[in-house]
């Protein structure tokens, strides 16, 4: 099973490609996905436009984890954050995956243990999660880990109330 | 020359197709595009953005013209106005169509002759401007019937400003 998790932004959109293999989780593919803030902004949409569909291209990915956001200090960030996320999120239904959202207090309590851990504890625990030399940088590169490592624990949950409720995944 | 007005949303996303012959506009498109309130919101994208491409592709459009937002009530109404400026504008870039933001007071003096003018105001002059029989419904239209106009009105501005400073285009 194959995840991308996602931490959508125009500047700077964080991606890891998780597999599950054997219980353990496999970095396949980690990064940030930049555009240059000299060219107008649809122009930047569509460049990281190509590059999640060729991430969504490149691995047999059934998810997308992405931060379900609850808040933005400003109008312009939240406009921004929404344009990518609204991007993105096309592409994963165009290439027919699944997207989930996950609170940042889910992420921390499924990554870290508990859901007000900081974010130096979560990206500790992404590194040691993942077996990786350092921590991931950009911090956005980091936080995408931390969400596909969220669906990974989540996936079971999810599945199993969907059974027990008789819906359909 | 052709230009589509759009103003985005997820739930009704009104557009306006209109040609510029002999200096007056001609409306070629003029509708609202809704999606499925029961489906995931990326499905509901990926839907979005499959309208907004046949457009793209029924019609030789060379500009979109959309509304810069300013301010909006609540961070989940600006999340779910940047999820779908998000997918339109990506599809204009992919389609090799400018896109131009138009602040709202920038559409009001373009359309109705003053900034300060009324949504009703605004929609009577689209109505009178384009000869309708009536003001197109929902409001979404004849916002984006308005957005055009206001594009229309400009582009000869615009293009004056650019050849004065020497600049690209």
């Amino acid at each position: 099973m194959f995840v991308l998790g996602l931490d959508p932004g125009v500047s700077r959109c964080g991606y890891c490609v998780l597999a599950k293999r054997r219980g353990r989780a496999e970095v396949r593919a980690l990064g940030v996905i930049t555009t240059d803030p000299q060219l107008p902004i649809h122009v930047r949409l569509a460049e990281l436009q190509a590059e999640v569909r060729s991430l969504l291209g490149e691995h047999p990915i059934s998810a997308m984890a992405i931060e379900r956001v609850l808040f933005q200090v400003n109008v312009r960030t939240a406009m921004s954050v929404g344009q990518a996320s609204g991007v993105v999120m096309a592409e994963a239904a165009v290439s027919g995956c699944e997207v989930v959202e996950y609170s940042p207090n889910q992420v921390k309590q499924a990554v870290a243990g508990y859901g007000s851990a900081s974010k130096e504890q979560v990206q500790t625990m992404v590194k040691t999660l993942l077996d990786l030399p350092e921590i991931p940088r950009p911090p956005d590169a980091a936080d995408a880990a931390a969400l596909a490592l969220c669906h990974l624990a989540m996936e079971p949950v999810r599945h199993a109330v969907t059974i027990a409720s008789g819906g359909r995944r």
